[in-house]
């Protein structure tokens, strides 16, 4: 391995943000030095970084930055807006722009203070990926067989990640375990970003086109989904990247469980449901081209929502750091915590 | 329009077999001229030509082609068996072989019969799809947003195609309706072949991935399914392009109905259930690649199966030339008529 992800995916550095740059995996380990609050966001907005976890940091970062550069509690709230808009789906990105601006901006050393804000998201963040993991690696048996969708791994979330943390955990107990990696179109995250970072622990795993999952549930070679998560409503409903809806609806047709991991902070209660949650839509050049070359008809358009909703009645149940949840349940348990 | 499509994706000319070279498209139209049974059957498994119906015309004039150039019956055997070989999920391909050797092997002309009942086979596509899509324009009310997977358009089967058939009735009768086009990796027929059909046809639509359809079905903006098949079970169960199965279950779940449109000679009674419908295994550069790029982690491998098979009980209903069948009275509606 030529890197620690558990440590090297996202961190600050002299007021900077060092990230590595994901759109150039896995064919390229590059990595970017972010100077300022409006570098950050791009780098979100134009995904250099992705996943749920590592927007967040991202965007706690960038407020730090906003802190470090701008002085009025206006320009600084007109930086958290530019942040807040290059993602419009991810929870995370809303719960520390919201943390570090609140914990920080009446204070007189609001600017240490940003800092310590966003660099706790980032220890939070890496201790909750680990109580992920062992809770869910307990729900994986020697020899299974497990689907995921897009990357909610290292990357994905500074730790273990989130979906992939149960796998990484039960790999480490020595469990024989093999993944069928959705590819994840339109931007493979699963075929780039998530077969990498197997790769890189000699993990046994598959890439498959998104149309081949419902081949092998019906095939019966799937024992567990595990997906990450942008946003959970207060209803149990989940907000993740498109196509895992159709993955959790195959998984409830062919009786596999299907959980979502993902950390605390990303449950929005002020959400009542998935209804409610804004579905980003992408541009159609996402779906038309790959690496800048064409690959559909060009005289066609595309549509291109980045995120679906899967409803709380197809979940088995949603991993925190707190616990394993039944999703209809969320409301009570999340009040009664 | 550059080319009648309804006419010229396959024809005979002077003993070669003339196709578009569909590998090409959308970003060039180029035909092939293929000399002789080995180039026709080289041409089916590189797949510059594919579509059940394409596939099975081709594979009755390799079958004609064998004819004229191989004297002995066990020669034309032997090409009979290495036609067979090129696509082994494809009904159609087995149904033309077989139709051009019975009908020709213990005749004194058997050359010109063996073309002549590769002619007929064409001019059946040609017949079977204006009918099909008559039955299908039916079903479509003005105003209807359809979804299809793959092509299964006029490159597909010759005419007016068989999933896209009742759609270009429906456009010919004036009623106004939009097509969502899964892209369908791993080869993109649909963003690739449908999409450039049904802009060749003003009819207005929009290239989806794969992983999108399950968002519009959910969004209700979805009102029916039509798909085609390359092999129909007596039981009603249909192999079909690989994400078909993920579809029918999306429409299900959603109340949408699924339509399969494809030629009689699509339906395999001999096999009783899809169970027994093998499935074509393609190479992992399919998924790992795109025309060549490099599109995924290059040290993880693919898997790729070509096709699945979707239950009868997900499926409305089955139309052929003779009607439109309800799949699970398929075998008793077939031993009657």
């Amino acid at each position: 391995m030529e890197i620690d992800l558990t440590k090297e995916v996202i961190r600050a550095e002299n007021k900077n943000v060092v990230i590595i740059n994901q759109t150039k995996l896995p064919h390229k380990l590059e990595f970017l030095t972010l100077k300022n609050c409006k570098e950050t966001a791009q780098a979100i907005k134009n995904m250099n970084l992705r996943g749920a976890g590592t927007v967040g940091v991202a965007s706690g970062y960038a407020m730090a930055q906003a802190f470090s550069e701008l002085k009025s509690k206006e320009k600084i709230l007109e930086a958290k807006e530019f942040i807040e808009n290059t993602r419009p789906t991810a929870q995370n990105l809303f719960y520390a722009t919201n943390l570090v601006y609140k914990t920080a901006i009446d204070e007189t050393n609001s600017e240490k203070i940003a800092w310590d804000t966003a660099d706790s998201i980032l220890a939070s963040d890496i201790e909750a990926t680990s109580i992920m993991g062992k809770l869910g690696a307990e729900l994986i048996e020697d020899n299974y067989s497990i689907l995921t969708h897009c990357n909610a791994g290292k990357l994905a979330i500074q730790g273990y990640g989130s979906a992939l943390a149960p796998i990484y955990y039960a790999h480490e107990q020595k469990k024989n375990c093999f993944v069928y990696v959705d590819e994840t179109r339109p931007r493979l995250q699963g075929a780039r970003l998530t077969a990498w970072e197997l790769a890189q622990e000699n993990i046994d795993h598959a890439i498959i086109v998104d149309n081949a999952a419902g081949y092998y549930f019906q095939k019966g070679k799937i024992d567990i989904v595990f997906v990450g998560a942008d946003r959970i409503a207060g209803n149990g409903d989940v907000a993740n990247k498109i196509g895992t809806y159709e993955k959790a609806v195959l998984a409830k047709e062919n009786d596999v469980p299907f959980y979502v991991v993902a950390p605390q902070s990303t449950i929005d209660t002020k959400t009542k449901s998935g209804s409610d949650i804004i579905i980003e839509h992408r541009s159609q050049d996402e779906v038309k081209n790959i690496n800048s070359n064409l690959i559909a008809n060009e005289k066609s358009k595309a549509f291109n929502p980045a995120f679906d909703i899967t409803p709380a009645k197809y979940i088995t149940g949603i991993i925190t750091e707190n616990g394993n949840y039944k999703p209809d349940n969320l409301y009570n348990n999340l009040c009664e915590s």
